[in-house]
């Protein structure tokens, strides 16, 4: 049985503020949860799970001996959980010290400029984690990669990209000895640029685009042309189109 | 004042069985509505709007006259609205005549096998749309293209893609002399493939992907090269690489 104040702990993880004060954040389900506790990149405080999951999971859960494993009932996790149909098992997993430097020489840094939508920001996680992408650089109005929708949306790919959060135009001018390419309407084409070895590559806003003040710090613009009649396409599936053709 | 009724009926048409029944589908907002009232390709029935859309969009009334444009104030907006923040418009259109058959030869034809979720099946439409891909047959067990969610994912590529909803088996089958493509995960490299000028390109499932008996009429499988760790790609994303590649 989980205690009242309890609940409402693990409901307030919900919340930005929240997540940040307590330093905390919740996974869920029989797929992710037993991945994020292997990858080991976050250290796991508890799991409310139904009777099946844990007698399933045992071995899992000898592994993790500093971990509170806590049967609950499927009422009991419809109540704590952030999904519309609760599965199983609810985690609280710590956040990772936040990044405070990244490495853009030699590799590829991809940046976000204001992804506010959960589901992009998580489904650019997994679109880095699969091309290799380590370092992930987010202006401060970016969706936080702890949001609930984020973390589902990752599919265990949270602990494998370091994502910092920061001002964007001091950052870029901080690594100003790397090339900078935006993803745009009015650029070159994707063909004309071969696969790259190092660079910073800027996605931006759903409605907006990129910044005006970033835009003066980019290089070079990729553009992927447009055949038919479609206004724009998701950014998360254009962040996967140019690094497929870049990487 | 929009009646209780009339109310009840454009709520209704949130769901599947009500859409097919009355031949209808919603779609809102400000940049959508009138995208779709100026393709032209779906007859306006009526529009429910606040004053100042209205008085904005003057000029696009008056080239419909047979639509009904109705004053709502806001409260009235968010009771027939499916969306958490209503904004400013939503209209009634007339879905399309069913698509029978579709011309494979001579063009790329994309298939979905049974994608489920309403994001991913909008922003689909959008890539087939911005890749100039005129046709999608999807299984019958796919998302309605019509449901408010994919309408409004599809930023007005709606009317610009024919949609074909059908047995994929028997479909392939009647079309064995156009060469058949799979994403999937145990193919051959992207890059292996060049440009197509015709060919059936197949996306599986988000969680279970292509279903046995399809794959059995499969020519070809692509696979997107996995660099990273992440288990697999979003089916939007993956649809959007690899049309960028071979289209």
């Amino acid at each position: 049985m989980i205690s009242k104040p309890h609940t409402k702990y693990i409901q307030s993880l919900q919340h930005k503020k929240l997540r940040d004060e307590l330093n905390l954040f919740i996974a869920e389900g029989p797929k992710l949860v037993p991945e994020l506790l292997k990858t080991g990149a976050f250290a796991c405080k508890e799991v409310f799970a139904v009777k099946e999951w844990l007698e399933e999971n045992e071995k899992l859960l000898r592994s993790h001996d500093s971990t509170s494993f806590n049967e609950v009932e499927f009422f009991e996790l419809e109540k704590i959980s952030a999904l519309t149909t609760p599965n199983q098992v609810l985690a609280v997993f710590e956040k990772r010290s936040p990044v405070v430097d990244i490495e853009t020489k030699g590799s590829i840094t991809l940046v976000l400029d204001t992804i506010q939508d959960p589901g992009n920001m998580g489904t650019i996680l997994r679109i880095a984690d699969w091309f290799g992408i380590r370092h992930l650089v987010c202006s401060v109005g970016s969706a936080d990669i702890y949001n609930p929708k984020v973390v589902q949306g990752t599919m265990g790919s949270l602990g494998r990209v370091n994502v910092l959060y920061t001002d964007l135009v001091t950052w870029l001018q901080q690594n100003k000895g790397v090339k900078v390419y935006a993803a745009s309407l009015q650029g070159k084409g994707l063909s004309s640029f071969g696969k790259l070895k190092e660079g910073i590559i800027i996605i931006g806003n759903e409605a907006h685009g990129i910044s005006d003040e970033v835009m003066q710090l980019v290089n070079e613009k990729i553009t992927i042309p447009r055949i038919g009649e479609a206004e724009s396409l998701n950014a998360a599936v254009a962040t996967g189109i140019i690094l497929s053709h870049v990487v």
